[in-house]
């Protein structure tokens, strides 16, 4: 048997886990259109002037802004109109002093014209235009280059594509984009009584949840989900699935890691890598564990549904984003009151789950293993190592799922 | 020219477009591996009971309760070690008063055993068995069924299914699941100006945004974006390009709505379907309108890319959600202060872009269209169609974007 000699603290295992973490080098050239929540490996320099020309601001009329001083309501300026230009239309027109050209949003202004006077500013009469307002020069007008120059930097490598920062890229005509790969996590539960769920269960057996639990967690923060066969409670099995699994990014391993006499995977780790850590002061998930194998992050954790997930939530989920370069997952926190008084584990920093009901948390949990007490509650509250007890009625921060 | 004579209230607007939403109805079968973030269409009802037998809870021995009563550290009881049952194991073994079976944590109890002696409280001694602390019915021991009843349902028909939620599915073996479809979003911008980024632009032209930028929006939202050929400023490729897209769920137009005479959209609409609003009180936004044309909901957005764009978080964001049967988009709100004065439209409710600097709110654009102001910002705050002035100093509560 091997007890827990090291149980390190929570912040610790972040901390190494953190450090351990080979950012993501490898890129890929995507199309734009599905490059949203991904992560630009180069910078976007914009190869044109947006607007590539002066336009139009408003429906009206392109002038020179001189031609308009002293319009008023009853004095109105007479311009004479030649033309018109379209939004999207290219024509090689020019006006001179005591003309107007008619424009819409958004259409490029002619030659030698600086601003232009709202259609609702002006009356048409035949050729002629009554203007009843003056404007001074650049009214109206969006100048060339006015949004982004040319050769200018409009986002930076490393940047989080969200919609406006795939629109900036549209802007200038970029259709591609060059995106650090997501990481792929290869999933390796472990256990003799795993059944694959929609296969017969013999006696004896349980289903795995850990693959689907934790499946669900990587492709919610941007990973690749690469989920193996079961690990069986057997050396060579161990050692096999473990080189099988190396090509990949990160590796999470769940289960066969109680003090027990079959505590195997921690041995097979031990001879073929570093561990990091075994044992961490939280609950759930104390005999989690942390490994570098051939240079790549293994992590194994608890084989309790429940334990799984909280520790795929506190310490995967950072350390993916980390490595797939993602902004920190942003966390939803309201203020509640317990309903009950709970005790908690000193020494250890308890992550305890909650159901929220009119501003009061009830714990959730009617057993350690209760997958669906998790699948009903709404968050959690985090007791630090340091208190054993929350009174009924005590202010907690709610930490919520997603 | 059309001029806006019924702006109605943003919340009318929004009040309007959930009425006349239709939610999707439309199943698929799916593996739960691929489930997460979907909305599951039926009952899930477990078909076992979990755990499916009494299992430990602990690694120890497995032992009749009433043996153990009486021991302490220093006066063992003496039982009989008669085997062993590890994880995954089935063996039809039981034991009798006196006898002790060694059991790994998640191992099945033998026949007759009611509690589970933790190893730390014991000792071996070749076939024997020193217990040094008494334990009660029950202790350690997780019942059968405890966490799930055969029969009972453990989801209901409209629940988001989270990592937690496919947990609870798998560990009653469940692996495919039926869920409501995405929603098919058609986009349509309209211009004879649009260029697709990454061809070669000719004079008087300017890239599309909102293609790209709506796309990014749908997919965060749990759509599907279906980008169509930009409609031309001509009644018939409207036409055209309108019936075209109506087998999509719902139908998004954005451009050529402002108040000129080559306002074809809205007029194709109202001929072909029931204008349900033309105008909202909002900055930017103004000219949003929406239409049902043949019971599908179609939205025209402004052209300029940042008022496309808050559109789509104001208005299509809820909609498309509702329509999906999603959880509302929760919102982060921060609080921060004006690092200067600004001034709002009264009678528009205006979302006014801010970047957040050292717990100031700056205001974010340089001008009206920049949709790299845009993509640099973080979030907007909301003026509402009463107040026409914020001071600098004024603490505001900002929405982060994403």
């Amino acid at each position: 048997m091997r007890p827990f000699r090291d149980l390190i603290p929570f912040d610790t295992a972040k901390k190494i886990l953190f450090e351990n973490v080979n950012l993501i080098d490898d890129t890929e050239e995507i199309p734009l259109i599905d490059a949203v929540n991904r992560v630009l490996a180069e910078d976007a320099v914009s190869p044109i002037d947006v607007p590539p020309f002066a336009r139009a601001a408003e429906d009206g009329y392109a002038v020179f802004a001189e031609d308009t001083f002293g319009a008023g309501q009853y004095s109105p300026v007479v311009l004479k109109i030649t033309g018109r230009i379209n939004t999207g239309e290219f024509k090689e027109v020019s006006i001179k002093h005591g003309e107007a050209v008619e424009v819409a949003t958004g259409a490029m202004l002619p030659e030698g014209a600086d601003a232009v006077v709202r259609v609702e500013d002006t009356e048409k009469d035949g050729e002629n235009l009554n203007v009843y307002r003056a404007v001074h020069p650049g009214f109206d007008v969006a100048p060339r280059g006015e949004d982004i120059k040319k050769g200018t930097r409009i986002l930076k490598a490393g940047e989080y594509l969200t919609p406006a920062k795939i629109g900036a890229l549209a802007a200038v005509g970029i259709s591609k984009v060059k995106v650090y790969k997501k990481p792929t996590v290869a999933i390796l539960p472990t256990g003799d009584e795993l059944t694959k769920p929609g296969e017969k269960m013999e006696p004896g057996k349980i289903y795995d949840v850990n693959s689907y639990t934790l499946s669900a967690v990587v492709i919610e923060n941007g990973g690749i989900p690469v989920a193996y066969d079961y690990v069986r409670d057997d050396v060579r099995d161990i050692e096999r699935k473990l080189i099988n699994c190396l090509n990949n990014d990160l590796i999470v391993f769940s289960g066969g890691s109680s003090v027990g006499e079959r505590d195997l995977l921690v041995d097979v780790i031990n001879k073929h890598g570093k561990l990091l850590f075994h044992g961490v002061q939280i609950k759930p998930g104390k005999p989690t564990w942390a490994a570098i194998i051939n240079g790549k992050l293994v992590f194994g954790m608890p084989g309790f549904p429940t334990s799984c997930l909280n520790d795929a939530y506190q310490l995967l989920v950072p350390v993916l984003r980390k490595m797939a370069r993602l902004p920190e997952k942003k966390e939803m926190i309201v203020k509640a009151k317990m309903a009950r008084r709970i005790t908690s584990t000193l020494g250890r920093q308890q992550f305890f789950t909650v159901t929220l009901k009119d501003g009061l948390a009830y714990p959730a949990y009617k057993t350690s293993g209760a997958i669906t007490s998790l699948a009903n509650s709404d968050g959690y509250i985090v007791i630090p190592a340091t208190v054993d007890l929350v009174e009924k009625g005590e202010e907690v921060e709610v930490h919520l799922w997603g």
